[in-house]
């Protein structure tokens, strides 16, 4: 059965049960519908002063196109600590309506380990990210209005930094020349729309505490800047309580459910280069509060993932995260060991070790932060078993333990084990999370710290307007930020095709950002794209509704 | 106390009751939050069989900045029909989010006459014009997609009649160049967006039958042309299929409820010029098979609004509406009687005699739809009885009685006596509805029908241009549409400030425009604004949320 058809056939609970599992009473849950909803704001204030519960990260390998299961492996470990008797919760980011008419849409996980419904995830589900587009596109509606009528704020029209957002694949709308046809219009000038999750809108919903610091943050962002260079803020144009209040409803976590009926967080999807890919910390923290364990996952592989994680996230959220899994596949390990993709169904236990340095770079890398891990070996029917003992001899050799699971195919009961080696890391006092680098650090030197410790980069090269650029934000104030990397997933290098373990290399840094509300600078390694295309044959051409009235095309 | 602090005051019922008064089953209404839900459509197609209850239309005179109430009245007669022990619900539309930034939001009703809760209808609701956004905007990228992978279909990239839409008050918007940056960007061309509540997607989203209908309409509109003045359609961009499923959840109506916590299905909103201006057909015929009585609303004064329910509405979805209630005020009386704004609390009873005019030619108008009708008087505080049985005196001449209500202040049970005589009305049997014109007549005759037999113009003037446009429209199988006329509100002229009953002018059309998939030709006569603009000081500005998370300056 494919994923949308298991998916279907799920004996979804109401969410009432759903939330009373986690304690949350049914008024405190705002329903859309019967099988999701919002947590409310004042429950969420209700139960600030409990304890917190054991925060578990879920990173991967370098992605491969022969697919490593992250997030199967973050909703299979949630069915497997309840499996276990344990009370858990899983917290995953939310979709992009966009890509979807694209490419197949993402399931929420795959096989037996989901989270549903997968439609309404894949399509408008609470409306949180429409809520972000309406937020952000007030703001540049209000900026060339405030131009319109005087402009007494003297934006620079050329340097209005603030670009317009659509949740949409859109190409035609990445560079445009707006305000035309005349006086009425404005004062033309050159603009362009990103895709709504690469906003900083949505950066700033995913790290805000609450609804002060979300417009608090709002008001930080810097939108446009005058001839003098000097900066306008958004709070200069005073649309930061208005677009509060767009985002009211969006800032509280949404619930819904695994296949297993176990309570899952699906809240904020952050772009995983110019942003720091993670959930809300406001999901995140709602969750340690009313779970014994919070399974929760971070973009691409560990090198971007988990060190946004761990740096971006848990530095400014405060949290302490107790365990670690990485996902890593028999089949990705080959593909990291140079077989080709059509190559992947045959046994070939040598390119499996050889392929196991890029897997023994990102343990070594996590063990940096202080937090003990597991290895999860998500497994392949094509699997044979020589090759996940060559994944498993290869941990064992570096101190760490590989398991097998079998969620994919059996659910929370093929992930027990891993399970309950996470419950022991949790419960063993090991855990001293500290991030690799200290506030305090000068811009350029915490780059050049996580292209070292991390990337493992020969060095760092920069233009002096770069370096330049970074010291005015030293002396500006924004010294004390974290570094978010823009980098392709696919190496520890800029270079997608170099896989394994790379030494001997240049880091070098294109271009720098600050995004002043969502709080880290943006150091951007090669091409970004903030606003993808469709492809020649667009997904959303057999996207339609059956007979039945089910969607079809869109998984 | 204002709109606001009546309706935050509200004993909001659970929507669980409100839909029970109408014997929908929980399981069939999807909750949005405790007070809001959407009625299934499986449910819609299981009453399918029921018999209609009666459809009774509040119209106005030609508003003036005096204000009339029509919102207020359709509210108020709501609660009148059930306090009077009649099983009742009201239809009207939703509102639009965008132009709330700019002047304060519009209430769904004022005073003791209004639908709850009204912050979310002023923001996202229930997120439908958000998926009539996505699923419109989903069409312009796929056309500029069509074209930038070679362009089959031969799309002449000057005629790309689809533009974008937003929904918020833009102008920076209204025209761009897009495609911009190089060949990976597409071919620059002319472009721009219009506010959501223009697009013809909401037009079609509110005249459809259901989700097939939807389809086929969606599947018929024209969003190209070829350089050989060919149309293409927006099936041939294969959108129409991904468009549904984006509008799946939109299609169904929303319930929401009165400060009496009577029903109140609140779906669509179609601007009134350039569009019909009525909640969808699908609220409206959910209603009439669930209440005895249904009371809606159209756009704007009875010669837009009341003209296009009867000729555009009524017409296509089969509906017979059996009364109709003209609402009126002694306020705008005396405005059409000459009398400035400021000067409105003074008694001035032979104004409202002269004002009378413009009322006594609705009432000849509706009556020549052949439904009954009532006058209703929405009583102001500086009314006096002499104003008040001025109008009186006026419609008893003309056969027509008039009854004051005082919904604002009393709620239902201020509106009693207008509610007893709808009831009659409906009950007489004397409604025997048909449109002005039949569907085979041309198309500039039906313009001509229009003007003359509802605006009294004496001519009809349109260019040749014009009248060849037409004719190649029935040529091609479009002469059977209804006529949408775009004209001011304000006025039965062209000109916003000629008040009361105008003789001896002439209507000039501008320009004609073909809405294929609504299912209606558009006749524009004068500007029409499709993308609003932002006030010097929008109230965006003081938008916010005090201290105890209510929400400020929005109302």
């Amino acid at each position: 059965m494919s994923d949308i058809e298991i998916a279907r056939k799920a004996n979804k609970k109401p969410i009432q049960e759903v939330g009373a599992k986690l304690g949350i009473p049914s008024e405190h849950l705002l329903p859309y519908g019967h099988d999701k909803a919002k947590v409310s704001a004042e429950f969420i204030k209700s139960v600030a002063d409990r304890p917190d519960g054991n925060l578990i990260l879920v990173t991967a390998i370098n992605p491969t196109p022969a697919g490593e299961g992250k997030t199967t492996t973050t909703v299979g470990l949630g069915d497997g600590l309840n499996a276990i008797g344990k009370k858990a919760a899983i917290c995953i980011r939310e979709a992009s309506l966009g890509p979807n008419f694209g490419m197949k849409g993402g399931a929420a996980g795959g096989g037996y380990a989901q989270v549903v419904p997968m439609e309404d995830m894949n399509l408008h589900f609470t409306g949180d990210f429409h809520a972000i587009t309406s937020a952000h596109n007030l703001l540049a509606a209000m900026i060339d209005n405030h131009i319109y009528w005087g402009n007494t704020l003297d934006i620079d029209v050329r340097r209005v930094a603030w670009r317009r957002v659509m949740d949409m694949n859109d190409r035609a709308l990445r560079q445009i020349t707006c305000s035309l046809g005349g006086v009425a219009n404005g004062f033309p000038r050159e603009a362009g729309f990103d895709i709504t999750v690469a906003s900083e809108v949505m950066a700033i919903l995913c790290l805000a505490a609450d609804l002060d610091d979300l417009k608090k943050r709002l008001g930080d962002m810097i939108v446009a800047y005058r001839r003098d260079r000097s900066p306008v803020y958004c709070r200069d144009i005073k649309a930061d309580g208005a677009m509060t209040v767009l985002l009211k409803d969006a800032m509280q976590p949404n619930l819904v459910q695994t296949l297993e009926n176990n309570p899952a967080f699906v809240h904020g999807g952050p772009f995983a280069n110019i942003a720091h890919g993670c959930n809300s910390v406001v999901a995140t923290k709602t969750a340690l509060k009313l779970a014994d364990y919070v399974v929760t996952e971070a973009g691409f592989g560990a090198d971007l993932g988990a060190e946004k994680f761990f740096d971006i996230k848990c530095r400014k959220a405060g949290l302490s995260p107790k365990a670690v899994v990485i996902v890593a596949t028999v089949r990705a390990m080959k593909m990291n060991g140079g077989v080709k993709k059509d190559a992947l169904g045959t046994e070939n236990v040598k390119a499996v070790t050889e392929g196991c340095a890029n897997l023994g770079r990102h343990i070594e890398n996590v063990k940096k932060f202080g937090v003990p891990l597991v290895v999860g070996i998500n497994h392949f029917v094509t699997d044979t078993d020589a090759e996940v003992q060559a994944i498993k001899d290869y941990c064992a050799e570096r101190g760490v333990e590989a398991i097998l699971n079998t969620h994919w195919a059996n659910g929370g009961e093929g992930i027990k084990e891993t399970a309950k080696k996470v419950v022991e890391l949790c419960e063993g006092g090991k855990a001293a999370f500290k991030p690799l680098y200290e506030d305090g650090l000068g811009l350029f030197e915490k780059i050049e710290t996580i292209a070292k410790s991390i990337y493992r980069a020969d060095s760092v090269t920069a233009d002096k307007k770069i370096k330049d650029q970074l010291k005015q934000w030293e002396e500006a104030g924004y010294g004390n930020l974290p570094v978010c990397m823009a980098k392709t997933q696919y190496s520890f290098t800029t270079d997608p095709n170099w896989r394994g373990a790379p030494t001997g290399f240049d880091l070098p840094i294109r271009e720098v950002r600050l995004s002043a509300g969502a709080g880290f600078v943006v150091a951007i390694c090669g091409e970004i794209m903030t606003m993808p295309g469709l492809p020649k044959v667009p997904s959303a051409e057999v996207i339609g509704l059956n007979a039945n009235g089910d969607i079809e095309g869109l998984f």
